[in-house]
């Protein structure tokens, strides 16, 4: 198990800030009343005003703007008592090294003395939290429905037992919603490569792209869970390697490349654990539709609409991008990462990742 | 790796069985030439009017109607094409022992002699191979994009490599698209629990129910997918494993637990290897939110017909379910499972499963 200077594990690291800051919210209010102070908490401001894009760091933050909850505001008082008994919770599952669905804890809380008129008002309460301790929901034990990605090639990874993501059967390791108390070990590629369908996943380690490429196979299933932003984020800073996305050849496959990288605007207070801005999209571009000679399908309203929308987006601000999307609108086509299968099944490992991969090491 | 009789193991033996009805289906075609008749295919009707629900068997079957593809038709002539050309592309698949999605199927055609109008052309004629053959897609080597369920505890499978599901990580073993691939070993339990939600899933890791209850622990997410089907019944028929289920509690969460047991009638031509008749729901019922005085929603109009619709399905025609659609009508209300997370976190496994496990051997 890695273990930083100290001698703490990953797991363990993250879970003493956490209690820490959990302890530390208390300890202040408490800190307040013992001084005669009327108690109360900054939170960081999460609306679109106050969210930046941060050049320097090439994704979404929050700016400095705050709003502040004080018990001394009759409005917002139950507010701040719900804070504190989601706190109190956090820090009891922290603790017992538990977590909760957000959907458990708002069942947990009919229990409370305080109570939530409905789900979206415990969700929000929950991300209050996150904001303001400055720490990611699945640190404080609330965890997402959703599942992480497969990964399929040669990493060694502790969670609970000590695993090989290459032995674990065709469709390779899940990654665990909470990815954060899993320990990243031996890892003998030298490159992720991240695909947006389980069936080019699968194609890929039917062809044993991971030998081939000696990378990970990472199978996004669409749009990338936190779990797995978080695993690829850990791969790139951990272990060095360079991620590479390719997804269908459309708006909606290069967002779901370009929230990998550069995070999105409504999880800005989380960005900094979530954005990899050195992972790179390698197709499928409107280049390789033509190209290629890709079999494709027109852009509907909405892809025309989206593409326009994506080319004002700072994200997308690179001349990379701006030439793509403005090639895409131009031909009105779009293709999925399946359609190199026109030429074979094998086509897209024996001829089109090979070429990709070697434009980016001439780029390198 | 488990043999039957002649020493060859599950996947040898239905890879032998499906390339010979594929052989099969061509050399008919070769002898009526040979014989200077018109060659024709007999493909049973998956038309409503041909699926019957099957009271002996418990699942929805194909009647014994059929239509007849001939080249003496001209009308039928390329249908007949297109036929053989997918045969012979899961012919290749099978004896390569290769997969491909339906989506890869549809570009590849691009490269044959006969083309496809779109994809839903191509999907139907992996359909009529499907019932003509009387196999599954998955053993044609036509794979499903939709991953399988996930699954913790003890048993050993061989899936390429032999692994242990209770020791992949806490998400467990995903399950294979081409689930009858896989062997299933040695298994240390005495009963599978399936839940709908992937909460549940964790919940229920988390609280060691797998050995609590000496039990695999399977999360659906949702509609179970058709490796998820084809495994529970694998586990139930091979393994001797009782099913128990366990849903949300609403006609939706009932109707996941109802497929999984009785097939759904679209898939009539391959219910019998996807029913698992003996599969039981154990929850949440009309009957648990009121003992269970569980938090509740009000049924909305979609529930309230669905309901309806469901009383008069000849798959619920049992005592237990017409009991239970009444009261949900009859009190209105519908609950989630993690609802029970009112009592506690580990409320639903110290409590209400242990509860329900009692009555299920009461009742046997």
């Amino acid at each position: 198990m890695a273990k930083d200077k100290k001698g703490k594990s990953h797991k363990e690291e993250r879970k003493e800030y956490t209690f820490n800051k959990l302890k530390g919210l208390g300890q202040e209010i408490i800190e307040d009343i013992e001084q005669n102070k009327v108690p109360s908490v900054r939170v960081p401001s999460r609306g679109t005003g106050n969210i930046v894009y941060d050049e320097a760091k090439r994704y979404y933050v929050l700016g400095d703007r705050y709003g502040k909850r004080s018990l001394g505001n009759v409005k917002q008082i139950r507010k701040m008592g719900q804070m504190v008994y989601v706190a109190n919770f956090c820090k009891d599952l922290v603790a017992r090294e538990k977590t909760a669905t957000i959907r458990e804890m708002y069942y947990v809380s009919e229990g409370w003395g305080i109570s939530f008129k409905n789900q979206q008002e415990s969700n929000i309460v929950g991300e209050d939290l996150e904001v303001t301790l400055g720490t990611t929901r699945e640190d404080l034990g609330l965890m997402p429905e959703e599942d992480g990605a497969s990964v399929y090639g040669d990493i060694t990874l502790t969670d609970e037992v000590e695993i090989n993501a290459s032995k674990m059967g065709k469709s390779g390791y899940t990654i665990s919603p909470t990815i954060d108390q899993v320990e990243l070990g031996e890892c003998n590629v030298d490159k992720v490569l991240a695909v947006e369908t389980m069936g080019m996943f699968h194609r890929l380690v039917q062809e044993n792209a991971h030998k081939r490429f000696n990378c990970l196979i990472v199978g996004l299933k669409g749009q990338a869970a936190r779990a797995t932003r978080r695993f690829l984020k850990r791969l790139n800073e951990e272990k060095g390697l360079p991620v590479y996305i390719c997804n269908d050849g459309d708006p909606w496959g290069f967002h779901i490349a370009q929230v990998i990288i550069s995070g999105s605007a409504k999880l800005a207070h989380v960005n900094h654990d979530l954005a990899t801005p050195d992972a790179k999209f390698i197709g499928v571009t409107a280049s390789d539709i033509i190209n290629y000679d890709l079999p494709t399908d027109k852009l509907k309203d909405v892809d025309v609409l989206r593409l326009k929308e994506l080319s004002k987006d700072p994200r997308y601000k690179s001349d990379f991008w701006q030439t793509e999307i403005k090639k895409m609108l131009k031909i009105g086509k779009k293709a999925e990462q399946q359609s190199f299968s026109k030429y074979g099944l094998e086509y897209v490992v024996d001829e089109y990742f090979p070429a990709k991969f070697e434009e980016m090491e001439n780029q390198a």
